[in-house]
């Protein structure tokens, strides 16, 4: 019996699907999950996943870079926004993180609480090492989409399609999310960049005046070998 | 100032999207609001949305028909099931039905429990009714997809991403649920019959042994010109 694979479009659909001792991708792709690839490429040692905002101020004690957004704005006071060339700074080499986020922290949490037996992170960055990782794994699989406030978000799905379409010889999809997702990616696999820009995400990027060259940096696919994993309170490398 | 257009793919996701005040479309295609829209035209005087069972057979006293599924199976002791052929009986012309259902009726009942201010029912048998109704109205529009068991359902994806292609030339969509179901609608609009019959639903009355020419029937369109209203408790023709 093969395993099998479900996508959930939004942390609020969470509730609908069992996720009990199953591997969970989480998927921020602008910019939680994006930002965290490129931080482990850069040779980031750990990255500690934090709600609130003075929560993740107290970890400056205990020696972590504070980063995170609020409304996609970076927060005043912090080290690190959630941009991903912020994250390609040589200065974060060996350096601990305490990352908080609107959607992307929330979904790991979720994730935990429901009793997920592996965590991982996901993003077209890292896409084929997912792959193979999940390929490898002998496990049933939930990608579990952080969305935008509990909405479906264009660039979320279109990842969790690109994955579940590459998965889905190997896997069975008993989930009507997991086959439109692959439907969408597949047929608009070559103007994903063209789709993003018209999403709610990144005009609200152009909205605060932020520079849409993140939109391109996290579409790109296979620049990260990593896949960053929930171990204990932390993510780590591998 | 364009009036907007929202989709909401599962009933769990209501809670992210504002319906005040807007006019909700309950879509439900396989099979309740296709049923709905076929007891109309067969001449049905008014159906009243049930929640439980129990409530359903009550109503048997004030002279209606008892209709309904749980779990895509019709239920021991009602009159009638929620398969659309059985809504083309001549008998039922005039007659009252009490309608309950897994996911349609609870829709509904979450519309106007969040202030809709105008609830209609859509299937692809009235598409262009509601289409024409939408497009006179000068509203903000939510299409609420009812869904199975709070999760995405293929089917009710196709049919508000059918709506949303019909009018996003006359509404404004900053909803990237919007965006991607009127996507997947345009690039599969030849094939919706090969599509859903892959769908978890479909499947589901596969293993049922159910009369799987349901989902032929329900992605036949334009055969109903009626536009069914909830007035109060009520559904109406218009």
């Amino acid at each position: 019996m093969a395993n099998s694979i479900e996508v959930v479009l939004s942390p609020a659909l969470l509730q609908a699907h069992e996720v009990h001792q199953k591997t969970v991708v989480i998927i921020d792709i602008l910019r939680a999950t994006s930002s965290m690839c490129v931080a482990f490429k850069t040779g980031v040692n750990k990255i500690l996943p934090v709600a609130g905002l003075d929560e993740c101020l107290l970890y400056r004690e205990f020696d972590f870079l504070c980063a995170g957004e609020r409304d996609a704005q970076k927060v005043e006071g912090f080290d690190l926004g959630n941009s991903p060339f912020e994250f390609t700074n040589p200065i974060l080499a060996g350096r601990n993180i305490a990352f908080t986020t609107t959607n992307g922290t929330k979904a790991i949490k979720m994730a935990r609480s429901r009793g997920a037996a592996h965590i991982l992170i996901g993003s077209f960055l890292n896409l084929t090492a997912v792959f193979n990782q999940l390929s490898s794994m002998q496990h049933d699989v939930v990608l579990l989409c952080a969305g935008w406030k509990d909405k479906v978000n264009l660039e979320d799905t279109l990842f969790a399609g690109a994955l579940t379409s590459m998965l889905r010889q190997q896997f069975t999809t008993e989930c009507d999310a997991a086959l439109s997702s692959a439907l969408l990616y597949e047929q608009n696999r070559h103007r994903l960049d063209e789709l993003v820009r018209q999403s709610s995400h990144a005009r609200r990027f152009k909205l605060l005046e932020m520079q849409t060259d993140d939109v391109t940096f996290c579409l790109q696919q296979n620049i990260c070998t990593n896949v960053p994993k929930l171990k204990g309170e932390y993510i780590f490398a591998s």
